[in-house]
């Protein structure tokens, strides 16, 4: 295990109605004017901004709105929140809603108290200071509710970039399932993929004895195999809904990924998908994940076959562990197949004919130079043949 | 699930040699005057407490020592703690060894800025603030590194009880598994049987649909069955003891254990053990353990059978259930046999005639009346019946 430092200071409030209380950790976190991010409609539909709202009026706190967030958030409306936060001097961002609109709210959050480019924190600068930020989070997937990260798509070129930083991860994060229950099942379904990939991710090291981190992220995989076909088959599942939001939180708060090194290839493969078709994360994942494990397997064919034993029950083959690697990649993409995610590039809406310039932007943009490291460290050349798996 | 709080914000260093960074995590978290509390001489012997010093005068904190904290930690010493460290006036507590110790400096912290008796905190008066702690682990076993939890044993009627509160968890916590390397195979087999106890004292619960939460308690079962016996047979072995190191913090900083009803009996049971005998708690637990699944697992037949199957690797008898509730149980005695714990009354010194007393002051001790409630309400002829079955 290599040394590492943990720390996970969100303050977490799980559970029913939950949201009622924001008024209350916003004024604990020190907030006494409150710029509220949210994305379409549905926060208002709902009737949960107006909850949001009503609590913080009970605290005499006051809000100014900013909607609009769309999935893969774009770096216009950042630049929209930042000029925003300043002429309402605002001292603390709520986020309401998914992944993209807390990762939208870390942007501002950042680039309010920050002279420059909010985008040179995509490019690389570290974040020194940031307005504190809640959220309220209304799907179940990308983790951002526990973690310092926030990823944006820049319009221009559409890089889809990431930055870090523990000034921006959430001082408090209202987790409430019940809210998580109005999405669709292709939706649930995106957000269940997303987390299974966090989890992926991470099991997919070069660090040895890790027993205890590898353990923990299987029981987050057989919680979301558990728990993920029972909201597909009802969404209004609570107890399902519940578990899974907090498996979604785990897989990504880091706890079960300190002490290793990790992957993030599928991840970075996906990004180019979902910022060239707008496709969502998590479908795009569920089509990147099969290609890039079957083309990475024979890297570590023993760590393959493990998680299909220990995850997926398959049973092993001591004499040929690639036929148990194999198959565990195989439950995984049937898995994903019933729980309604596409495939192939088809399925997806990608074209073949795109790969040259996908692997030019993934393996070339945003100063890499010709490849991309993780688990495995990918050319142009792997780049070109794992996108061609998808097809 | 239950709706629940979960809030973790302990900053964790973990790794070889973090301890020479002590001086800028105080630093970081406020103190410019430290008193450090320890046990023995090991802490002396093993050169770690002049680390930690010149850790210190190199951010030129100066510091107050306090040794001689004792397994099964005293009040008496937490008095000359408080008194010494508002003679000293130090604004910050340095815990260097055990749970003993940090527990120890956890009451001092509370104490030293409360004009009461300290014990009020462990007769159930709230905690609201204390001077903050920092700890720097020897023994991974109690989880007091990264839990709001403290449990003293006061001398007048040798009573042992518990306080808690978010003011006094560790702001940071420096987990060096290499410092963990010189325990003796029978402290390192109590530590085994500490963290394994938090983690079915979780596991005993009565809220239904806790998939997640079970994953991950019996995911720190398994690394511990898996690393365990590697350290008693090679002390040494830095990577085993990085493993038990993690997943003991992760078992008792109640990721785990959020959202369901907990047992804690066991706990409450051993207490009286260790506070009459002063034999180490983890032996405590040993032989209390399988007396108390034992007694109750006819509560939730299909809750042993579970954890037997899926921890122990039982085959699930599905027209006997019971007899693989009864198997993981015995699993359990077998492996804490087998890392060097003991088994009976005997073998850790207790003795039966003592039994009266022992739920007297268990069930009728500080306030209670007749009973102890967890997983299953136990009254004074169940403990009986229980000590009974340890002896």
């Amino acid at each position: 295990m290599n040394n590492f430092n943990f720390y996970s200071p969100t303050f977490f409030a799980f559970g029913k109605d939950r949201e009622n209380e924001t008024g209350e950790y916003v004024k604990r976190f020190g907030g006494s004017k409150v710029l509220i991010v949210y994305g379409g409609g549905s926060v208002i539909r709902s009737g949960l901004l107006d909850r949001v709202r009503a609590s913080l009026d009970r605290e005499a706190i006051p809000c100014v709105l900013l909607g609009g967030v769309k999935p893969n958030p774009r770096s216009g409306l950042v630049y929209e929140g930042i000029e925003l936060s300043r002429k309402e001097n605002v001292d603390f961002v709520l986020a309401v809603g998914g992944g993209s609109v807390i990762d939208t709210s870390k942007a501002i959050a950042a680039g309010a108290v920050y002279d420059g480019d909010f985008w040179d924190f995509y490019c690389g600068k570290p974040i020194e200071k940031a307005l504190p930020v809640g959220t309220i989070l209304t799907i179940a997937a990308a983790g951002s509710e526990g973690s310092p990260d926030s990823v944006i798509t820049r319009e221009k070129g559409m890089l889809k970039r990431g930055a870090s930083g523990d000034a921006i991860r959430p001082c408090f994060s209202i987790l409430n399932p019940a809210l998580t229950q109005s999405l669709s099942a292709y939706q649930s379904a995106c957000g269940i993929t997303d987390i299974m990939a966090h989890l992926y991710e991470r099991y997919l090291t070069n660090t040895e004895e890790v027993e205890v981190t590898d353990r923990l992220i299987e029981a987050l995989l057989l919680t979301m195999i558990h728990e993920g076909p029972r909201v597909i088959e009802d969404p209004d599942h609570y107890e399902a809904r519940a578990n899974i939001m907090w498996a979604g939180m785990m897989a990504h708060n880091n706890s079960c990924g300190v002490g290793r090194s990790q992957d993030w290839n599928s991840h970075n493969i996906e990004h180019e998908l979902s910022a060239l078709y707008d496709c969502a994360h998590g479908a795009g994942l569920a089509v990147t994940m099969p290609a890039v494990f079957t083309y990475v397997m024979h890297h570590n064919v023993m760590r393959f076959a493990q998680v299909a034993v220990r995850v997926w029950g398959c049973q092993m083959d001591y004499a040929h562990p690639e036929v148990t690697a194999k198959a565990g990649i195989e439950a995984l993409r049937c898995f994903l197949h019933s729980i309604g995610m596409p495939g192939n590039f088809a399925e997806l809406g990608a074209r073949e004919e795109d790969i040259p310039y996908l692997v030019d932007t993934l393996c070339n943009g945003n100063g890499r130079s010709g490849s991309i490291s993780g688990f495995v460290t990918l050319d142009r050349k792997d780049c070109t043949e794992i996108y061609r798996l998808m097809v």
